[in-house]
């Protein structure tokens, strides 16, 4: 059975003590070994990265994003490889992953503009003859920390920028998904990045603390779910460390009166079923506007999701696979139980799907529960599986203040036509990320991403612009030159 | 005997239990007494922050701006009883007290540019006939925390940015010297700022900690030392607040073989006992490159030092005042003696200074110690005094470890003539803000102020462009519209 | 009779041997005189500003923009005498007079920034220890020549940026109503401006001519019509000299079938008759999609003119005043003559207005025309007057085209509720500037001001961030420095 | 013989009536024969283009991105064929020709950052409720006309960043090396840009006057000779294109006393004679301060050029090559006879280089001119062949009048160790792209290529920043909803 392992100072490696199964959540079968690194494996890993940093921040700008240029090549060569180990660690359908890994692909482009990103702001004449800029220096060796859900993309919004930004890597990916990011981090080396600027080390808890606590570590950066996130920014700020941690989410779609339904419900169909529900962006309740419109949507996405397939990953027929545990399996079924004990009505059920060929794989159907209502617990948590809630309320206000009193401020969207209705619900809505007939607002690589809330933890969203500030330090040079020097020595030494 | 009060919802209150003496430290004598606030004072001023902050927010940035550009008239035209107060209080000389006001006076200017900061970035066709853009949006109440060494600058540094992007404040002024403070804030309500968008409240740790639990509070910028910077920090993170906490300095400049010595020397003079060298970019080590340079500089220094005058506040021939309090000079003279003992060699010996007329004021004399080492208490700690310790070394990159090794990293510079060590120089070394020959490198009003390693704590530097970052959130909006809406009708429905 | 002189290094000067009338169109008499500049003349004005420029392009922008803030303060300060002067030779009434200087304001607001707005693009490590840097540095000597209609704001537009960014400058303001604009240069040399920084010098031809083709002025704007725009861009662009010039409009609004009607009528009213319509911004054409629209249109806007009202500048109760001089009072009301013939339907006639006590004034009334259609005169050339001309068309499109097809492309705007017709709109129409339901789209002072098509000559707008791109050039630097510098000598001259 | 055609609406076509010799200028013979493009088959170019526009414009900036990346990876691969088309037909050496390829592959990295670069500005809240945003609109048809020397590198400026920023192309290249710039062109095509996007033809006068009159063309990009650019620009401007134009130059190096005399030679070795001269880029006129200076420099030089190869192009230790034509090998030698004649001092002579085996080669060798006066032909026209001259002055001052007198202002550079000396002369210097020790100051592709004076004409530069302004147009919009729209229906037709 093959072991997956670290990759440190350019070289994977497999020896080590502690090990866990990796399944395939679509048979319920263990399909791999990775190791779990202790503290003295995530120590080297620095140890490597810290070695590997005077060079590569000297390194133009311009030949570190040489490097990623190759980088983007080689993904888009390795795709249907990378979709394989996606899809048979995490279950996620090939289509799916395609799409993840494209959105990986395009941070790797962002950070290929380091050249212009990097760009500092320089003043001339601050006062006389005096002058003045900016720069934005790497911090050094940083950390990143990601989550199951997408283990090409989320380690992709991390590490390409930190690197063009002449920093150096250490990146702890998730345990049950390790195959992708592994393969990826490899192609990176093959582009020809130098041994030691990226180092991957699978693990816990250990290999966690060890890189908050390490104090050559300057920052770290963390996807995940909100109490963790929360223990990893407290942790790391007391540390001295730059953090930024982003944790869960439970994002709303208002359906107004007045919008295209048909449109509202083919987008919501996607954005809660699609990888399951588990996408910190999945749309997971729908709020709609008047009993007219509720009725129309639940109707209209009734018949939509008839169509729903759930399967295993390597069938593109498929529209979505298994969640990634059997462990998590239960929960979702757990919040689906509690929804119809406390009084909402599942229109869709998908306890029990039927998968023929896969019986032991971790699935759950698509789920359709009305009049959910704030108090019920399946409304409060995030469930992370393909159930969408559907809240009634009366009034366009009524639904934005239900968003805002949540505990998430991820994303959100409305459904509408009207201009004025899209402006103020954008405008005063207490969420990050904001969609107008959008059901995914995930902004594009070249804008950031970031919750609101107990979404974010920290001062800065993830990828695109914020990432360079987040990757970077200011540094600012005052400048003045002696009067005296050599050009009236010139003049005077040479008379004619 | 005059109380300083608070200022809450556009009043001016002097209710209040506790209070705490005001000095006059040119004098040594009581000079007023300052209200310090409990806990249910600060909470309405934050109340009355809150409730100022929806029609604040509301309002068009360039109408925010305006109250601005009044300010800075009134800033300008009541600059003399600024400097008065401030001079009276801090003990700063009036011209000094006047550098300060006009630092702070361009960070108004800066705050002036609010619309044209506040842009965002708008991106057509993300897809197709899909646009997404960023908003920075205000975060609502944010809090202030400044110390007693510019009592009008560092809250200007804070403020006026923060209210320029929406939000409301609180702002929490040294105890030891609040009375500009005070004055300046009521110039804003003045100039037009609605009541409850700036609130000030005079108090201790008392004041301090209800800031930084209350969970109506947003963010919080503090300047002070490092070890409460560090408190500040990790306790207002914890509280899930956004924080950026300005600490203590230790600034050194590098004096090459090649520099210009007079303007070495005359330059330094200012930096390191201007202010009574009570500022956090004070220039308070000169790192001599071979004795040959040391020898000269010490000569030169020792020679410029003769005509140093230190005395009261209100007469402009001084060069400097008296340090804050009787503590605080027993402190400095404490320090100097431990040079001493520790084998430095005091060559001009400020512990015992002449002030006619004002034999109990608090004051030090200008102190040159050579022979200064890393290992002595003088050279580890902030002395925050008129005290410049010269350290020799063998080669600038000596010069460059000396620094880097040192806690704290928030100014230094080099004087050179020379392009290539400048170069090196700033590029490499550990510290914020940097000076090529100039000493007190603090950014202009258009660039941002912040220091590395234990001299801040958080993400963004102070004012300048990053204030802009700290003051706001980032909101992503996507857009799309469906297709079949009102044009295409019209098409329809009016043929010819 | 008062003579309206010239400004030059400093001084105003009524020596001069040709002058011109200048008129109160409120009433139909001379007023004044204004004296028109020789060649000579005006070449004593660009050596004045020549002479300034080394001192002005070494001054810090702080200390330039300084000089703003202190114009700004004056401009309010006189405000109420600046509009008594544009009341009296242009007719606008006051509170438009108020609104005109206001703008004016706002764009010496934006050139307070300068010292944001100046700032260059800092590269580090372009290469290997190699920098490189952009400056924007001024061009030297530029001239403005600007047109009657906004005698305050348009000056406005060009020399608060030309001189914040370090150029001096040479304005040859409209003949027709000189007053304010001297009054409002002399205000800015009260600010602190040095002499010769800003020359205004009056005149005809002539005084166009020379600044044209003196090799000393390295730029031009101009604010004029199309035939005089293009003809002042080809000349300038022939000397080798930089140059922007503004032409004329004919801006359409579109009413959707949606629109807000109420909204639509009041917005238009303002857009229409405002200032007489004597602005390259007025709106003069409506398109109303869809004959049920245009009647709705129709007999709402002609009962909304029953309340307009006409007469002299000095009374708050008209809503518009006179036109410039007779001969445009004549070319107006043929122009509606012109309509009638044509075919059109003249709905409300304001041919022969009533403006009792000024008979003698160049007045006309605000006229509605309906059925107007592209092949008529009044349609296919700037009327510049208060009247609006209402096109019928049965859908989007074909509205669209309509615009789309005419010479010019300066604003247009569109009546709706509906997001997608507005993005579509505004995505596609080839006009500069867009509003959506805003029927004078002009860009706020911190955005940038231009027409497409025949509207404008030159690559860049009016005011705003392309100004600060106008008034200066680029500069890129690239540096580096030989290795073997002090750094190294100190290391080795001075062994421990 | 081979026959070089036209790229049209996506096919190459040969047919054609007029043709003329393409030479290899190491052999002297005729290699090839290029087809000169009537004005119809220049209009049938124009009509693709226009044809291509729409849908190529409404292609997301992300997607026409995805097309320079491939063209990337193109180049790259096919980096030997591209630098045979060169040195064939314009007979640099192989290893000059990869290093003009890698500046041009480094513009197409750029024009990958088109999502980016094309973000416009968002106001939110520019008046109550109203926002405002610009957009950086493509323009149409574009045109560029690029010159023989750099036949891979100065298309690669123009047309990447045209066509990734929304505009459709019509390249016309040197008609005396068309080879390498219609292989490049292919390869965008193969990378997946649409038929008629990119369209090339070959031609003369009658192409060029074509480009400049046809109505559908918006923008014409030129680089070339001074009068030629000047005809151009008034050309094009006249019939209402933007347009800018690059031409001549006589980069002047500046030799101060203190320099690193080595680096300085080395550096300008290559910068004077590399591609023989026939770079506007090229350092040829060496400045020296003082005659000790000049001696030493001259001493170095003579010595460093007898290592200097001249040779044919596919010989990679040649250092560089012949000249492009017989006509301007003779113009060369003229020169160099002219500087003789009126008192200067050949100190290295090429007028009679050694080529064995290419005895009917268009070879000058490297000549180094002592003694040369702004008085002399050759120090007043821009020589463009391997001529360096040597310029005595007897004080920085007078170095920097003379650069300052000259014609052309497009690159300069300085040798110096002293910061006050680079500073200065940076800062002050009458020319747009300013070296400090660096020889040939072209900046990076992230910056913009200009000269000053006679050496662009036009308001923008070449390429980096500069580019995404010319290549787009502004347009603003602002916005505004009619505020009783289905949000507040919504909240009335559904209460509770």
């Amino acid at each position: 059975m093959k072991t997956i392992g670290h990759l440190i100072s350019g070289k994977v490696t497999t020896e080590g003590q502690r090990s866990q199964d990796v399944y395939n959540p679509s048979t319920g079968e263990v399909l791999k070994q990775v190791l779990l690194a202790s503290r003295t494996t995530v120590e080297e890993a620095i140890a490597s990265a810290q070695a590997a940093y005077p060079a590569w921040r000297d390194t133009p700008p311009a030949k570190r994003a040489r490097v990623m240029y190759r980088f983007r090549e080689l993904l888009e060569q390795n795709a249907a490889e990378i979709c394989r180990l996606i899809g048979e660690e995490h279950g996620k359908i090939v289509h799916d992953a395609m799409g993840e890994l494209q959105r990986g692909i395009e941070n790797v482009e962002y950070a290929c503009g380091a050249p212009e990103l990097l760009k500092g702001e320089h003043s001339k004449n601050v006062g006389p003859a005096i002058d003045s800029w900016s720069e934005f220096q790497p911090l050094g060796v940083v950390a990143g920390i990601t989550p199951f859900n997408f283990p090409a993309m989320v380690p992709l919004w991390m590490y390409p920028m930190a690197i063009a930004c002449g920093n150096t890597f250490v990146l702890k990916p998730s345990e049950r998904d390790p195959g992708s990011t592994l393969f990826i981090a490899e192609l990176l080396l093959e582009a020809g990045l130098p041994a030691g600027v990226l180092n991957v080390v699978n693990g816990d808890k250990e290999a966690v603390d060890t890189l908050l606590d390490d104090p050559r570590v300057q920052a770290v950066s963390f996807v995940g779910s909100t109490p963790i996130a929360e223990y990893i920014y407290n942790r790391a700020s007391a540390n001295g460390k730059r953090c930024q941690a982003l944790g869960g989410a439970k994002n709303h779609a208002i359906i107004m009166p007045d919008a295209d339904m048909d449109n509202a419900v083919s987008a919501l169909t996607g954005a809660a079923f699609g990888s399951s529900g588990e996408r910190c962006m999945a749309l997971s309740v729908a709020v709609a506007v008047g009993d007219e419109a509720a009725d129309a949507f639940i109707e209209k996405m009734t018949a939509q999701m008839q169509g729903l397939q759930v399967g295993a990953f390597d069938d593109r027929r498929n529209d979505f696979g298994p969640v990634i545990t059997r462990a998590h399996q239960e929960k979702v079924v757990g919040y689906i139980n509690s929804a119809e004990e406390q009084g909402a009505e599942v229109v869709v059920d998908g306890r029990d799907p039927k998968v023929p060929g896969y019986e032991n794989g971790f699935f759950v159907g698509g789920t359709l529960i009305d009049r959910v209502t704030p108090e019920m617990v399946c409304y409060q948590e995030e469930i992370f599986g393909p159930v969408l809630l559907v809240v009634r309320v009366n009034s366009m206000q009524e639904a934005m203040d239900l968003i805002d009193a949540h505990e998430y401020g991820n994303g959100t969207c409305i459904f509408t036509r009207d201009g004025e209705a899209a402006r103020y619900f954008s405008d005063n809505i207490l969420v990050g990320m904001v969609g107008i007939n959008v059901p995914l607002p995930v902004p594009v690589s070249y804008h950031s991403f970031g919750g609101w809330k107990r979404s974010l933890f920290g001062d800065l969203h993830a990828y695109g612009p914020d990432a360079v500030r987040f990757y970077t330090k200011r540094k600012t040079i005052t400048q003045r030159w002696p009067s005296a020097g050599v050009r009236e020595g010139a003049q005077f030494a040479f008379p004619s």
